[in-house]
């Protein structure tokens, strides 16, 4: 039987996250599988480009990796995967973690997914843009019922 | 561990069909999980709606749905998963997996799923309907590399 030997599961610090890094630590206990997890700072820039002049050493995108790193470790140390990799990178999430799966060598990507509907369709999702870009499988754990 | 109990799997009987009916089938051997097998035949009206006079008695949703029983059958003998509970159902696919899922308490739905560039993107798919409708897991199986 073919298993899954490589899972990442991108992690976004919401009160659902644990829920989805449960499903895939169970994936990957069950298939023995690297377990890798990641989170993807969104780039901050563009919501910055007001008239409010900016101190120059600011850095905010590299301030919020710094602390999603400690928060990352925190949740693998809570849910007892300590040893599973940790990624933080910053951009897009969906092409974040395509491109981190594609790197990693990743066979499944575990990500949350709540529904859609209606306008919300229309301005796309994590789960969508990875669902569309991955080279591999994808399972969408649904969250917020 | 909490395991899927209730797999669904949607067949469009393409080439692909196999890999992805397989993997359902390995995820529903693992968790001891039910094995449901689906076929949508998307409803094929419209595609009629020109000037020729067509037979009044022309059933072609039903006979194509009588052909695809069939074939989901022989699938499912090949493959030999024939104890699997098998449905055929008429409509848009999209909707039909969504819906047989809940009806038949389905806690995971199996699609295939093409990578998709471009104006793809906005035509949607049917792995991408699903992901947004559906009340449960879905795992999207990469397909067509």
């Amino acid at each position: 039987m073919a298993n899954y030997r490589n899972v990442l599961v991108a992690v976004d610090f919401s009160d659902d996250s644990k829920a989805v890094v449960r499903k895939a630590q169970e994936i990957s206990a069950r298939n023995q599988a690297t377990l890798n997890l990641l989170h993807v700072v969104e780039y901050t820039s563009s919501m910055y480009a007001g008239d409010i002049p900016l101190p120059e050493d600011l850095n905010l995108d590299k301030d919020l990796a710094e602390q999603a790193a400690v928060k990352l470790k925190a949740l693998a140390e809570e849910m007892q995967i300590s040893e599973a990799a940790q990624y933080v990178e910053i951009g897009i999430p969906k092409r974040e973690i395509v491109r981190l799966a594609e790197e990693r060598g990743a066979d499944l990507i575990v990500v949350g997914s709540h529904g859609r509907h209606g306008l919300q369709l229309l301005l796309g999702s994590t789960a969508n843009g990875v669902l569309h870009q991955a080279k591999c499988d994808v399972l969408a754990v649904r969250v917020g019922h």
